[in-house]
């Protein structure tokens, strides 16, 4: 039942033509890349919504055999609009969807990363079916009415909604830059950047493969001058956004230990170890009722930030009291600092705690362990096995005796206070700078894109995200920058049921491509 | 297939019979109620044995057709050995055991409490049946091996242990008292005291209808001068042990709360509220690390300890170091006060937390809640609704909002910090004066017995234990004192699959018995 390319491709041909000779003749220089891909989005954007909607119809779950046919099909589409694609296997790992459009006299090459593996989906917690797209007037809870899909000709409501697995993250992008460079070969305009495709297939499965596929493929990537990560969400203001950093991510667990068994808290109680307290005095000790963090040389890592990165901190939308009313608080930790503030520097929290049980299930013991799952977030300059060794010593500062298994006997019996520690390893942090020539110049196009869609001054720049993406592989094997640019609507529900895409940012991705591929050739 | 008491007396009396005629002939006024119990006992191992196999064969789950059954038939065996029984009802409740045995020129009435009912049994944790009682030469951790019941004639070794539900907890008082009233009967020995006896149906699941059915029943109960607990494990060291005091219990639990939502760790990590760390920190405000209780007040209302308290203290075995080696641990609160010290003042634990995942469940995030189960433990002086209101007025003191339902939206955006305090209740500490005169006789017989049974000087004086029995029904509803006089071996796994009753504990109780009821008639 698939359409091909090309005969859309037949259809888009027709109304380019009718479009060119309403507008009258003009020479093709002076129309920007910008001004072309604008002009074929409004003139074919029932088509687009379509081949999105085809997109999203294959199922893309990472190692599955479900991901190799959205991976052929990917390709395919990569193919019909000039671009060298083929797919990259490592026996076991989901394919990367690998292409190239060099561009004669290209001063830079960019690598394009998306990936187009998603989320689990459990159909039950869904309104429609994840893989079947279904269009809505507008979003479910602003009491959007599902619609048929356009017709030929009809006009489509930029506040529509695309409602499927992966509509926000992260099939958009492709959708997107197909019909780019499809309008680029149509109306002859050349990008000014060679490309690189890199579709990843196990972003939502942890990219355990990306670095192999890198190493194994090093000379081919080697060219790119700066990557960039078409993923995750807009500003929750609703302002498109670049950022120029992920922190890492780290998991620890420590265990704490009374007697060799659950007490009885009347025979025992006021005598017995408690382990909940004693898990909790350790646990205080580490931060500040203000939330900063008092394992000694916590801080003394963070690579400072430059003066760019503090001008576009100062510049950035003051979101957090939004945020703070439905989040439902009014004390944050690290205040007055800001959110994105906070995201630039190394973060402790306790994720989870177990000991005995709360609830109907409390019984009348003293607990013989007591556990805290801590979550570590790192920025620049943070190693992961530094900040696990500085935890490590603020535990035995605290008087513990730090094991790595359950404590026998001889050791109970030697030691007042014992910490069993796991976990550590994890993801670095990456951050590229401001200042990076490269950089700068994405920065300009984003901007513009910005401008166009959604109003002068409307891109938000963040120095960096909270969250971890696999932008440290490029960073640590290829000593490449890398750039988010996310597209998608804040509230798209990515890694939840009814995902979704306004419409209005998928144009605002055609947009972006448009002027991150007509980019001046000139490097600042 | 049950045998009758009668047809077992018939028994009894011709071992009786051969017995007295190989001591030769003997004043009966001479010979002490001790000696009389002693003596039939030594004549009738087998037979109490069988006995007790056949009480323990009697299933005895509170609130079931079974436990009135079991009723049924200790009332029988009371009624065998010249006690009015009958059994108290209320609908829906086990029904009491009661009985009387009124002794002309008694000068004081003891109330004997036992329970008959017994903990929840999963047979499939247990090496034989539970109703199946099981003789083995041993404990079987020391090796043991089941062997038959002995015949008539054969020797019992007092090291066997008998297996069974409830063995320990709490049907070997029952199984005492019967052949000492038989023997006292045959013999024309007199106790010295009015018996009443009271045999609750209900402790294992909480006696909650013991206040009803004293209420309903007071006018029997009141002549009552002390009340005897045959209940619990001797002490550890293997001593026998009698206790004048109970710790009361109650529990609370403390909620604190972060966002509305779990958070991303690394969205939010830094800047949204750290419920765990809040937790920790208000946890590690209430105990320090010496293990003294830091709310404020928390000391003062204990009652002070009498000279006789204070010598019985000191003259505890020290236990704690062997207790310590056994539980791996070599540090305790409130070092270098002894274990038995510590259960005279008041406890404050944490039985559990909760608060995201910890293993393989934790997950990248910022719980929204973190919760503690405190279990309190009273005594002495202690009121629970102003231990509740210390610890609800330190949590105020530590800056939160205090209430008890989840907070809604208003109170989250005008409140920093949030807890959620539930709970409390529970019962009070109950504590015999050792000056109390009546306590002095019993502990006196008491003495004797221990001497008898283990040796001299072997009775180990308790003020207090840790655990909660139902003892303030008795102290509060009545206003009569109690002792503990607890009878089973101290390894009995009560609670536990293969519970058992070491015979020599069994022996025990009957020498413990006979000289309780036969104190002095005098008054100390």
């Amino acid at each position: 039942m698939q359409k091909t390319r090309a005969r859309r491709i037949g259809m888009a041909a027709t109304a380019t033509l009718a479009t060119a000779i309403l507008a009258g003749p003009e020479p093709l220089a002076a129309q920007s890349g910008a001004d072309v891909a604008r002009t074929y989005r409004e003139a074919h954007e029932v088509e687009i919504l379509h081949d999105f909607a085809e997109l999203l119809s294959y199922p893309n779950r990472a190692f599955t055999p479900d991901i190799v046919r959205a991976a052929e099909y990917i390709r395919g589409e990569l193919e019909q609009v000039g671009v060298e694609a083929e797919l990259l296997r490592i026996e076991g790992a989901s394919p990367i969807v690998y292409g190239e459009l060099m561009v004669p006299g290209a001063t830079r090459t960019l690598g394009i990363y998306v990936h187009y593996d998603g989320q689990a989906v459990d159909p039950s917690n869904w309104t429609h079916a994840p893989f079947e797209p279904t269009l809505y007037s507008a979003a479910m809870p602003a009491g959007g009415e599902p619609i048929p899909m356009p017709d030929p000709g009809d006009a489509v409501d930029p506040e529509w909604r695309l409602y499927a697995r992966s509509a926000g993250d992260d099939k958009a992008p492709i959708a997107a830059i197909l019909p780019v460079l499809e309008a680029f070969r149509a109306e002859g305009v050349q990008p000014t950047s060679n490309l690189i495709f890199f579709f990843d297939g196990e972003e939502e499965a942890g990219s355990r493969n990306l670095p192999a596929y890198m190493r194994q493929h090093r000379d081919r990537l080697e060219p790119i001058d700066i990557w960039l990560f078409f993923d995750g969400p807009a500003h929750p203001s609703g302002r498109p956004q670049i950022t120029f950093g992920v922190r890492g991510s780290m998991g620890m667990e420590v265990t704490v230990y009374g007697a060799t068994r659950n007490l009885h808290s009347g025979h025992y109680g006021n005598w017995a170890p408690d382990t909940g307290n004693i898990l909790a005095r350790l646990l205080a000790s580490m931060k500040d009722e203000s939330g900063r963090v008092l394992v000694e040389g916590w801080y003394d890592t963070v690579e400072p930030l430059g003066d760019e990165e503090r001008a576009a901190l100062a510049a950035m939308p003051d979101w957090d009291r939004e945020l703070m009313r439905e989040l439902g608080i009014i004390r944050t930790e690290g205040a007055p600092q800001s959110l994105p503030e906070r995201l630039l520097v190394p973060a402790l929290n306790v994720r989870g705690i177990t000991s005995g049980n709360t609830g109907s299930l409390a019984r009348n013991v003293i607990p013989n362990t007591a556990v805290a799952a801590l979550g570590i977030r790192l920025v620049l300059g943070n190693e992961s096995g530094h900040l696990r060794q500085l935890i490590v010593d603020h535990i035995e500062a605290q008087g513990f005796h730090v094991v790595s298994e359950d404590p026998d006997m001889e050791t109970r019996l030697r030691y007042p206070l014992i910490a069993k520690v796991t976990g550590g390893g994890g993801s670095p942090a990456a951050r590229t700078s401001m200042a990076n020539p490269f950089a700068q110049s994405v920065m300009a196009a984003a901007s513009l894109a910005a401008d166009r869609a959604f109003g002068p001054g409307s891109l938000v720049v963040a120095p960096g995200m909270g969250g971890t993406l696999p932008l440290t592989p490029f960073t640590e094997l290829l000593g490449k920058p890398a750039i988010v640019v996310p597209v998608a609507n804040h509230d798209n529900n990515q890694h939840a049921p009814d995902e979704n895409l306004r419409i209005a940012n998928l144009w605002y991705a055609i947009d972006l491509y448009a002027a991150l591929l007509t980019m001046p050739r000139t490097i600042f």
